[in-house]
């Protein structure tokens, strides 16, 4: 796929755009004009159209996107058809929520393994996810195609599982660690999942929000 | 506090820049430039200076940022100081997962209850925090002051019960359902965690290397 350099923005909003572009598909909508998209998604139309347009236009002027056709082609360009294959490190809560209830497939990544290192978990399976060794893992990451590992390892552990990950050729972490994995020269793709910063941007609405009712 | 109007992409960054001024504190650095700390989170030192200067001005040419009067500045920005009171709704293992391992007293919020319909949870503790039988929530959110909500519910119980939290006067949700909760016209503040969102990130990251990779 030809691509030019997109700002991180438009990036974070192309999953915002496939979530809506599901909601219309399950509503049974197979079109939708960039200002219906635009009110649904709380953007203007000019943005998604702007959007939209670095990655190609889609989209014809008078009729509108073509629900299904759109949503092939984000998915495409999420990377979403690609069959990437994922690890996970660290069946605690966060790992087994994970196994138990995010459809790995539903975004085109299979989940392929778990590694901890409790011996009751290893051995057994979680809605159909080995669970291995900790011992294991350079083996099963030399005899298996992995993509991105899923790192929900408790902190303490969060550096030194990440040091073996990428000695072993891994270079995409998805981490729910909340430690900051790598420097900025790093070659290795971390994508953060930080609780704390959605539930402080969160407490800063409420708080503009009580701010502006007081000042009424 | 007086607050004009700031872009969400600011906002967003506020948490980030907290989590960086923790990380100096805890290294024992007192005092960091816009540069330097441009380098350490991928941004420019203008960007940052002209982030926190929405906000009034920090910092002195030539001396930099002091980290404990920033930290403390960004954390009143971001409602740290105010006592916001949680509760949340839902114990499954993303529910447990937050009650054991969130601290959320690191981010100036109280969590001080929790609520499930499973009798074998209600009536017991976790992490020091009551889970309450969900047929109590109206009475608790009567007799308690309550800001946010944390929804940890399965999907299909999402809806109802963001109902029930809204005919109660919570307006103020951290939304982990992957469920959109409202549309644009409701008064309710939501914050999602979307996962998915997250992974289809990586995911695009992941093939936009590996293009890049492939044309060289």
């Amino acid at each position: 796929m030809k691509r030019s350099k997109v700002s991180n923005n438009v990036i974070r909003r192309l999953p915002r755009y496939l979530r809506k572009l599901d909601e219309l598909t399950e509503a049974g909508i197979s079109r939708i004009s960039s200002s219906d998209m635009g009110q649904q998604l709380g953007l203007t139309p000019s943005q998604i159209r702007q959007d939209l347009s670095c990655f190609g236009g889609f989209g014809q002027q008078g009729y509108g996107y073509s629900v299904p056709a759109l949503r092939e082609q984000i998915a495409a360009i999420l990377g979403m058809d690609r069959g990437y294959r994922a690890i996970l490190i660290g069946v605690g809560n966060i790992g087994h929520a994970l196994i138990d209830n995010f459809c790995f497939s539903d975004w085109g990544v299979t989940l392929s393994a778990a590694f901890d290192v409790k011996s009751e978990l290893i051995g057994s399976s979680l809605n159909g996810t080995a669970i291995y060794s900790m011992d294991e893992l350079e083996r099963y990451l030399e005899e298996n195609p992995v993509d991105i590992a899923v790192l929900t390892v408790p902190k303490d552990a969060a550096l030194p599982v990440t040091e073996r990950l990428i000695a072993a050729g891994i270079d995409a972490i998805w981490n729910f660690t909340n430690i900051e994995l790598t420097g900025p020269d790093s070659d290795v793709l971390v994508e953060n999942i930080h609780f704390s910063d959605s539930l402080l941007s969160l407490s800063y609405y409420i708080s503009e929000r009580r701010d502006e009712q007081q000042t009424k």
